[in-house]
């Protein structure tokens, strides 16, 4: 985004790993006056942001939160906020009420707020919208037949977007974020962690688990990837998506022997000996269940970039959480 | 439905057309031993029932008014209930609140009642979860990007139940009904219903308006086949479905013209000559948006059958509605 694109723009989620990346990105490149973060837990304000920060934390799904998040009309809303799927399929009552009705109160604030307030809100949405059986690739017109209560509802959460954009109360766009890789820090509660761990634990000279086989084929996007997308969708005149708002993003696809290799090549066969296969049934289920590749054909067209190669994806966290000290 | 498979079932949304049509052939075919007719308007016990029938008049939407309705925990409940397409569309927060919030209070009602609780669950969806642009015709792999709000209610609808149904909280199966036609009595506040009224005017020897052009095509069932279906999803083994619960049902997709075509076929040129052309841009541009043909492989193979052309359509209207005094 340029310089002062927007007067006040709103983060809900912004505790989170895309929240504080996005954030940091934002205090960096400027281009709001007024930022307002919003979490469950406390958000951190960005170090060095040359704008006005203000920090919220608050129980989205709670009564009136929704409401007096809004009230000062942030004309920019990054909705960012989720149970991650090992929790929402872990916790029923919790998923649904973080991730569908916290969603739709928050779209109900807006519309309500009305005297022609029509924020652009950018939605992160997943590939959890989709379920096996698949076709070899994933295009831009498969349905959304969801296999866990968090694909569900992110796919309830797009067409609330799509709906309430079309009926003119917020302007909408909602991203389907490949897995994050190399997610940073801890692993979540998410049952793709093991994805980001066999990078990330070797780089970092830790043993890693391999509970699936290397045949296994995933669809991914490096945080840098993701934070483009977001600032992308920000900004982009939304006319261009016509009726359908929610687009699956570009990736790269890579089976869990090619992510190795990429390892291999960028750090060593040392680090490829410490990841160990540990064959798990559960999570080899679960992961059968997910997409293995896309043609996202229409994001690539509206200028959605993602990485380039998995290699590529592996240097991205060593240049942005290692300090490059693994370049 | 054989005789006394059930126990005990709920129809929510018994005043409605459809509702009362099923109805009145469970209470000839019999296959249940107490029936409970739920609506918002007081539904009309059957004629010649050898059950038991019950009925309940109130909002479903209303606090506690669907633990009450399942209370008793019927084992079989179809959950007909809806604002239909041009009412959601006017109204939004009435389309919102009966055909999303009053179906999730629904389901979690169900859920709740928990100890070994699990009904089968017969939910009429629609065909308009689909949105424009379309393929020639929609296979069972299209993607769900409705135009209007109540399409988008019944998408949320058919994600719900598949994911309660996966849960385990009940056993739903979800049917995409084709437009009804011949509608029988008064037009109801649906877009689409002309389609039965330049059918049904002239055979009652009144005048029909047709606000779109003679090549509209569009994807039609009757109200008999439209309980088939219902009957058939009430004791199909649900295994067969896999994790896929929503159905586009069959039906028979035919141009303004061809209908016109089986018009003058069955009752003559008198007939046809009742229709009166009177284009209306706001329909129209409507009508572009919906579906004109599919291929229902799914429910095909597991046993739904449609009629086999619309002349049967409009026989069926005239043997069922006009007591064959056309035929």
């Amino acid at each position: 985004m340029g310089s002062g694109l927007v007067a006040r723009a709103l983060v809900i989620g912004a505790a989170g790993m895309i929240g504080r990346k996005l954030v940091a990105r934002l205090a960096k490149d400027g281009g709001v006056d007024e930022l307002v973060l919003h979490d469950i837990v406390p958000p951190q304000p960005p170090a060095g942001a040359r704008f006005k920060v203000r920090t919220v934390t608050s129980d989205l799904s709670a009564p009136r939160e929704a409401e007096q998040l809004i009230a000062e009309r942030p004309q920019l809303i990054f909705h960012l906020a989720a149970v991650v799927s090992g929790e929402a399929e872990a916790d029923f009552d919790k998923g649904y009420r973080i991730n569908l009705a916290g969603t739709w109160q928050l779209f109900e604030a807006i519309r309500r707020a009305g005297e022609g307030y029509r924020p652009r809100l950018v939605f992160t949405s997943s590939i959890a919208v989709f379920g096996a059986p698949f076709p070899e690739a994933i295009d831009d017109e498969f349905l959304s037949a969801p296999l866990t209560s968090y694909g569900t509802q992110k796919a309830i959460g797009e067409l609330l977007l799509s709906d309430y954009s079309r009926r003119g109360f917020f302007d909408g766009i909602g991203l389907r974020l490949p897995t994050i890789c190399v997610r940073p820090g801890k692993p979540n509660r998410a049952a793709s962690g093991f994805f980001s761990g066999i990078i990330r634990e070797p780089l970092a000279r830790e043993e890693a688990v391999l509970p699936v086989p290397k045949t296994v084929r995933h669809w991914f996007a490096s945080p840098r990837a993701a934070i483009g997308f977001l600032l992308h969708a920000a900004t982009i005149d939304t006319a261009r998506l016509g009726t359908r708002r929610n687009l699956s993003m570009p990736g790269i696809s890579a089976t869990v022997g090619e992510q190795i290799e990429a390892l291999r090549k960028v750090a060593g066969e040392s680090a490829v000996r410490l990841i160990r296969e540990a064959p798990d049934a559960t999570i080899q289920r679960i992961v059968e269940g997910w997409p293995r590749n896309f043609t996202p054909k229409r994001a690539l067209e509206l200028g959605f970039r993602a990485d380039t190669s998995f290699e590529e994806i592996i240097r991205i966290h060593i240049e942005d959480e290692l300090g490059s000290r693994r370049a």
